[in-house]
């Protein structure tokens, strides 16, 4: 492998790189084959050390294979114990979200979270819980930060996650939005019906007052102990656990 | 301060140090407030900045102020960015959990979570719904280890954290032990009654196997999607919150 290459994957680590190549990367196996099978994204080439040669047989064709040494993975890598497998991926051209695709399902519509363990953790329990689409504000992480990637254990492969100015989409909007806040209605009182949106606020935050006039309904987690707030992916997994009870009852 | 203050101080990042001294640390105002205010720690000495000076106001007498330059709270500190308080805290001798302190209760039992995120939040989350014990495993990540206690956002404070060897204390349990799974009985089906332990295993394996055999009901948090599986910090939410809601119905 050249050097020019490893510079140019390990570039990739950073946003304004990404941007400007419009590449992403996505380690380990498992994470690499939900990829491979992904409906919105396309591999360019796995990179791989020669003991995991056998486990690319199944590669389709239109994907590069490239030997690397462990040497070479671990440069390329952002993890501190490399996965045997990296891939490079295309950022697919934002299609912007229809309206219609809002109607008869939950989106989930994250406003300036912050921590990328967050970003992936809400990715992973949304695929869990069946819910296909996240809408993120522009100052939301960046989707395609490696910490991002690797927290979302593949599920970025099957949801879609869509950038927009909150400000101009919501009043836009014609579903229920659902607030998650620290004063509303109890969660285990609410009815969400079929469809609406789910809004989830910054970690210190919560969410920007201008957004909140958005909001139809404020929801809250009953709080029974004494912690001054939940995490923002904790939230978010009661709130798709609401919605899944109601959807099985 | 001298230097080999720096250096105890510092030290308490490892386990082993933290073991051999007896003390750990906590960062950030709203933390350490939680801690003062604790019934089961004792602060031994406040670290701050001459600007957080007047903040400290409030402070009993019994503990140790101590003015640090920021250069020095930054060799302390095992944030980036490290806050302006840091307080050296005293672990307390681990008294052996009597079994009726399982009584009349929810407790959650981990065996084997490795993720000091997951853990911090974990504890965060059970402070959130009102569940007052978490009881881990031998081999389960250090509560004092300084990203467990960031996550937990003050909340370690208030809840009551037990390391027991899971195989010697369970067969003596005559609560019923909910098993977190991925195949089992619908968590919406489940009645909790009013009292039990919420057993979670590790990231990658799960519960270990001669530990489930002590489980007296098997429970799954039903799949709608594609994920293979729920972050643990994630799944013990949903647990939470599910004996949450039954409480308060």
């Amino acid at each position: 492998m050249v050097s020019n290459q490893i510079s140019f994957l390990k570039s990739l680590q950073q946003k304004k790189h990404r941007k400007e190549h419009g590449f992403f990367l996505v380690e380990g196996l498992k994470s690499v084959t939900d990829f491979m099978h992904s409906d919105f994204y396309t591999i360019d080439t796995i990179y791989h050390t020669p003991l995991s040669e056998s486990k690319m047989l199944k590669v389709s064709g239109k994907i590069k294979l490239q030997n690397v040494s462990e040497a070479e993975l671990k440069k390329i890598s952002s993890l501190s114990t490399p996965q045997e497998v990296i891939a490079l991926v295309e950022i697919p051209k934002q299609a912007t979200l229809q309206l219609q695709q809002l109607r008869g399902k939950f989106t989930l519509v994250l406003d300036g979270v912050q921590d990328p363990g967050n970003l992936g953790t809400i990715i992973r329990t949304a695929d869990w819980f069946g819910i296909s689409q996240i809408i993120c504000s522009e100052d939301t992480v960046d989707v395609y930060n490696p910490k991002v990637v690797q927290a979302s254990m593949g599920s970025l492969s099957r949801i879609m996650v869509d950038y927009s100015n909150l400000l101009l989409l919501l009043p836009k909007i014609k579903q229920q939005v659902f607030g998650a806040m620290l004063n509303g209605e109890s969660i285990y009182q609410t009815d969400f019906g079929n469809e609406g949106l789910i809004l989830l606020g910054n970690e210190g935050n919560g969410i920007r007052p201008e957004i909140q006039q958005f909001i139809s309904k404020k929801i809250t987690i009953p709080q029974l102990g004494k912690a001054e707030s939940l995490n923002v992916a904790i939230a978010a997994a009661v709130f798709c656990n609401e919605i899944s009870r109601n959807r099985l009852k």
